[in-house]
């Protein structure tokens, strides 16, 4: 069933208003009439069953019927650093993380990254990677809209990560910590609620400069098995892999 | 470093020859001289550290000067059957998933599979996907060229399937076991060289009467988590949870 994320938050109301692209979608798109049913997706991630009610020009309005029970999000949350890589590698990076449950993405302009991020472009993409993200947010069925957010430089991420409870970096090289891998280590040790920022580097991986800096602040070098993965698929290991961790395995 | 796939198996040769692409891309494309190192694959797995020894018009000849150690497979085999998807999908599903440690790829004609299946192109098209194989296999430095398969029907899918120890069908409605998911036990219970068929549906997912069929024949429906996974994602995700079980977990 179609799933339409809202600006607002649930207090208490007992119909929506949709309009602009979701009006678009689901009068021109999904040619639906009165009582047809869709879910919504309050920005406190409430998701209600709605009947829709009255259509006018620019508008459409939906009575809530019923509330999604279960939950949807991974326990913890998942922020995705990606070295800005090459084309339209992060379009679907943002694509599948969302499937997968990431929470946020955070492109950075890594010392080996090819691309020129030019500040006039710039708005015009990240608006992109929003749009990306809504609609696999939409398709996945997400009670929870990943935040897009514009490329920083490495210091920015560093900054940021202060308010994490967990940082790695991804990291081929990555030594083994006994039996268990770092990054298996850690995910044992999460609690459910804590923030974990992970790093990828970009095609040509991060210098060695880079990965002292990310250690110096307390990130923790994690392998991801003994094939080398690209830099578009190893954001998605991380994730299908804490998924599997807090949603299978327990 | 560079790594060729080879069509011999290694029965104590000193020196290996190179032609074809692999000679087109050793000389034109990566312009190496003698003395130049790669590795090549042999067809048994041993994986060889060689140096360049000497160029002619067609074929190369190099030298081993040395073995791989660490063991870059996964312990157990994992045969990715996907319902023919639309566009390009399979080709990345190819990629990813060789990156990801599959073995095999044997797609199937699903009743919701929209493609036409022409015999004409049919072979060009499966000549791409192994050609996407071994190019990722080198580039994920593995130490095995997964099989590509041409399409089949489920019929055939279901007579193969009586080889593999392990049989699952990917599907979002599957019945939680437990505390543990049914994916998550049946992992649990593998051992080093078993062989899982994971059997996905296309775009529209697999009819009611596809999965009665599979179920029949003693395949477990498995979930993959709260959300919904587009049909070249998942099996990317059960890849990746199979990576982190044997390869970080232990």
């Amino acid at each position: 069933m179609q799933r339409y994320f809202l600006n607002e938050t649930y207090n208490g109301q007992n119909s929506v208003i949709l309009s602009d692209d979701d009006y678009h979608h689901i009068i021109h798109v999904m040619r639906m009439k009165e009582g047809a049913t869709f879910w919504v997706v309050f920005s406190n991630s409430k998701t209600a069953l709605v009947s829709l009610e009255s259509i006018n020009d620019t508008t459409i309005k939906a009575k809530i019927m019923d509330w999604e029970k279960d939950d949807k999000e991974l326990p913890v949350h998942v922020t995705i650093a990606s070295g800005l890589p090459k084309g339209d590698k992060l379009e679907w990076i943002v694509q599948k993380g969302t499937e997968l449950g990431a929470t946020e993405f955070t492109p950075f302009i890594a010392e080996r990254s090819i691309v020129k991020w030019e500040k006039k472009k710039a708005e015009k993409k990240v608006q992109r990677w929003k749009k990306i993200a809504k609609e696999a947010a939409e398709q996945s069925h997400r009670q929870l809209l990943p935040i897009v957010q514009s490329p920083v430089n490495l210091k920015e991420i560093v900054t940021y990560s202060q308010s994490f409870e967990w940082k790695i970096l991804a990291f081929e090289e990555a030594a083994k910590e006994g039996e268990k891998s770092q990054f298996a280590h850690i995910l044992s040790e999460m609690k459910q609620g804590d923030r974990i920022l992970i790093v990828f580097g970009p095609e040509g991986g991060i210098t060695d400069q880079e990965k002292d800096f990310l250690v110096q602040n307390d990130f923790k070098l994690c392998g991801l098995g003994p094939r080398i993965l690209r830099t578009e698929t190893a954001p998605l290991y991380t994730l299908a892999a804490i998924s599997y961790h807090f949603e299978l395995l327990r």
